[in-house]
């Protein structure tokens, strides 16, 4: 029966080889001719290096990075893809998409980044700036990917990223070195972007027939346990991922301890307001499974700065309160009047707290310049602040920066996923009719018999039983 | 049915949110009042230090506590969270509660920890004593819960995790700061203090009628393999467990060997003695998933020292081996004679070990004195036993001292596990009745047709199938 | 009905004790007579090379190697265990005799590889030579294990890594030391060794009548889930295998960046390949699960060269490429000619690979000698191919080398896997009988009611459901 529905729209046979040969192809070409091994990479310059600055080799930038990436990793693969998977009949399509356009993301991404700001033959294939942003910006797509969940074809999906990396670089470009915004942690460029570009494509794909897939968007019982596994992951590398790319010394130990602060008052306040606002005072797993992590999205710009241990505890209760109530009041409400079908509901952990980290970022900041760094040597200013203090920049000028920067981003992010959101409408893409939306069979060789929702009461052909 | 059972005593969409908002209250006004950044986490405090002692900032501590102290976090809420998912109804509560009490067990304790054996305002926030030790106190509160397993509600949990949390500092300070004992890996203030103060909670609530709420305490099939994710989790990171604390260099690479051979060798006889002691020579995943850990626990305080390679792996064969038969005859007699019911069996993996891991640390003493120490210069003594090395201890009086040790936290963890248990017996804290315990349903909303176990013959509405 | 089919030949009440306790009793006199504590690990060792070198604490080669080597250690545990979990029926065999063997070969084949090559009395216990290379043991007896998943006793796959183990340690002997050959991410000694021993033993091993166990031989929804779980490790953390041995520096550095862009690359051409080998265009679990792997294979020896990031990805996607098309098309012939029931197809994923990554090096290691290592000093060479660097060995002839180990290795372990497998048709070892492969039952305590494929339809007793 599925066999059949899956027509000739959905049949990805020769689109989905295609897109993937011309994907890789184009980002091999783009390596080729432009990417070199930087100075703690190559054989050649990293013992040029070492003669003339008298290192060892242990003194690789590689010993200080590796473990927080390989954190950050686990989210992208682990976290994001597990979380995914509490949908009961798209466990499939969302570890294994995941994995598909995290991977494509990962090593497209880090051509386009280095475009911008660097010189354009040549380009240095370095640690920090290349392997740990290529992550972060998997990570934006992925947000993207929570909110078009089982509505979309693994060929949208590489669309999508095609493009959403490419803006992505543009938006970083111009928050970073144009505006001159600091976002360690990624609130704006991952979080904001990814959640509301994702939005807007769903926005633009929106499906008023989508209540003929209603009995699939839940989930069984073991699928809401694999999505924990995801869940676990990302709150426990959370401070891995806020603090890759900070300074060493200080900056990386202070961030990640605010973090781990925030993550931990935020699953409190989460626990709290999933048992208030439900009748019977029961708990919702949809609400642990996402709101818990509120606490790592709101301090991802500020937890650098001397957040101190008891704000870095506020911000992340009132990241899980707003969270949770998002997910309990707001996304029915973007479904019904805003036609904006959010599966995983992104806008409630990645989206709607722009506002308050940005505000906590700006908060720290005026205590950062009016209190504990005042009295310091600048060099300490200098890590976290460098136009501050070189005297370049008053506070309030970088506040206002700040909040521009999260403006242009929410501007990009609505924009480009219009417009990408438009193009993925082509009935050749193969996305799923609204009948199939959440089902892996149309993608997927699935096993018969294949979950509890959906197992047959009697089996009669089977070989075991029937002996 | 279920619905309607869910009566006013266990309804708790008041009493949770009231006791997560108290407790996160009072957290973040202790934090407001006591606790800084430390030296190496303030940007004043560390860039001071960077001129003071000609630093880098890659000589933070960060750089070298932070991988091993991401390991014990996935330990804590990975590793116990998914060992308890073994239960067929209770994988929800297991996994989340789990997350829920180490997530507030993690930032309270650090509070109090530091209460003890240092000024009071100005508290400093440091790394190792403070994160690394609120991830061992989080430690010994899950052992408990691993106790206590189906039988109570997220109240009880929160307030036992309070009342734990308190004596944990407590008897922490005596053992390390008064008596001078041993315990770099937490054997007697971890593992012992944690199953006996379970086990002493379990015993005050003793329900006679559990019989009723039986059918659930089993596991299914997948559910085992939920749990088998926690048994190897802990398995993998518990040398990183053991080592987290330890000096830096020799010390900590020779803490991790130890744990490794002793873990394999326990693993191995878990798998022979589990085989041996079943009438059909089967092999059951109670014992895998726990005995295989008893190597880990039973060098926790001497895998620090010269322990040598097979002593480690003597040491684990005997430990799996206690273990298993621990399992096997021991708890069936704890429940039936002693009226204490021990969900997880945390007494044969954590409390029965206490003996042979305190004798396991004094004949590696008499050794470390007699032996492989005495010829060296006095520094490698003094890494690990410093008061034995300034010559104000004999060997034999520090051992005398860890066997004191030992009684002190039998005796607080006895006495302050009766009273916390007296506590949770007011029946406002929502504890399940005897028939509903085991059962995700009364503090959770649950997917319908939820799992094996109890997934209805036929399912006539489900909309796929009629159509 | 299964309980009576366990006739006393599959019963290992009597054996599995008696072969766990022999082999942990041979590893402790072992240990106890020949392994020694080395400088690193030592207290007395240690402190003397911190005096004579004027080192510190933190130079201990343990904080520069333990983040990857727990990498390593989570693929061994965690990645191969749960890879294996897709059967339906054999979850708790698969992840758990994984345990079981990686437990037992971790710590019996160290003292092997340390005979070879060192002292015989007094070895001495060293971090990188001994315990990665365990893990790197473990890996090679596991991947044979794919190969006869299913179809062996505990007993029998305890015998087959004993000898594999010893095996190993001889073949690499012969690889490393005597021919001079590199293969730092064990292309040769692990991927090749590994595969063509266990496809060996499954081939003399040989079941004409497993069609009988065949309905069991495939996959359930949720057990494709938790295979993922061990894919998606391998997966993250092969950056880490492959560079956990090679030199410090710029080495290592290099190997993980390579290695991330051929898995990347072969991730693309795995759904791509995956879904033009479906008729109708659907893609395949078994794909995604092993052949996106093979990018991590294809560059085990080569990735420590100067390979370039492009040419990393061209190898990663012919690697993808060959290795679906194996699953897809070579599989079906192993079994139905020449024999061999190859049950996670390691033939394609480790075996044949074998070709291409000998090419690649060799490719990678004329560029390197003819190209970018040419200008630079001396001692970057001399990190990769020391023998070339001192001029005792050309390029040409390095590579003959390594094409020559390749065979040597070939014939190691197509002999030795003949002979093994020979040894293991013994009947007392307890294997299963044709109409009982794949099957947990066999030697485990399952509980009723177990998982999907076998639920009953109807239920009465169910004391829940009746009530």
């Amino acid at each position: 029966l599925l066999g059949s529905m899956s027509s000739h729209a959905t049949r990805l046979r020769l689109k989905l080889p295609a897109i993937c040969c011309l994907l890789q192809l184009v980002t091999i070409i783009l390596f080729a001719v432009f990417i070199r091994y930087d100075q703690e990479t190559s054989a050649r310059l990293w013992h040029e290096e070492l003669t003339r600055h008298n290192k060892s080799n242990r003194d690789n930038e590689f010993y200080f990075r590796y473990p927080s990436f390989q954190d950050v990793h686990t989210m992208i693969f682990i976290g994001f893809g597990f979380l995914m998977t509490f949908l009961k009949r798209y466990g499939f399509g969302s570890v294994a998409f995941n994995f598909l356009i995290a991977a494509f993301a990962f090593h497209f991404q880090s051509h386009l980044l280095n475009r911008f700001g660097h010189s354009f033959f040549g380009c240095l294939l370095s640690w920090a700036s290349f392997m740990i942003n290529a992550d972060f910006c998997s990570g934006a797509v992925l947000i993207s990917f929570g909110a078009v969940l089982g509505k979309t074809s693994p060929v949208q999906l590489l669309l999508m990223a095609l493009f959403e990396v490419t803006l992505f670089g543009i938006n970083e470009y111009i928050l970073l070195s144009l505006i001159g915004a600091k976002d360690a942690g990624g609130s704006m460029t991952i979080h904001t972007f990814g959640a509301y570009f994702g939005l807007m494509v769903s926005r633009v794909l929106y499906r008023p027939q989508l209540d003929k897939s209603k009995q699939r968007e839940g989930s069984v019982y073991h699928s809401d346990l694999f999505a924990m596994i995801g869940t676990i992951y990302l709150w426990l590398f959370w401070p891995s991922f806020n603090s890759a790319i900070t300074a060493h010394g200080d900056d990386q130990l202070r961030t990640v301890m605010n973090t781990y602060f925030s993550l931990a008052a935020s699953t409190l306040a989460t626990f709290a307001i999933s048992a208030l606002v439900n009748e019977e005072g029961k708990l919702d797993m949809v609400h642990i499974q996402n709101a818990a992590l509120a606490g790592g999205v709101v301090v991802g710009t500020s937890a650098e700065m001397m957040l101190t241990p008891f704000g870095a505890m506020i911000a992340g209760c009132l990241a899980g309160l707003v969270s949770t109530l998002g997910f309990r009041f707001l996304t029915p409400i973007l479904d019904s009047r805003l036609k904006i079908q959010d599966t995983c509901g992104v806008h409630n952990l990645h989206g709607m707290l722009s506002l308050p980290h940005t505000e906590c970022l700006i908060l720290a900041l005026l205590w950062a310049v009016t209190g504990s760094y005042k009295t310091g040597p600048q060099g300490m200013m200098a890590d976290v602040f460098p136009l501050i203090a070189d005297g370049s920049r008053t506070a309030t000028y970088q506040g206002a920066c700040q909040f521009f920067a999260l403006l242009i981003t929410l501007g990009v992010a609505v924009v480009g996923g219009s417009l990408v959101g438009a193009g993925l409408k082509i009935r050749a893409l193969g996305a799923p009719p609204d009948t199939q939306c959440f089902e892996d069979q149309l993608y997927w060789e699935v096993p018969e018999n294949h979950h509890d929702g959906y197992l047959p009461a009697a089996n009669p052909e089977d070989p075991e039983r029937s002996a």
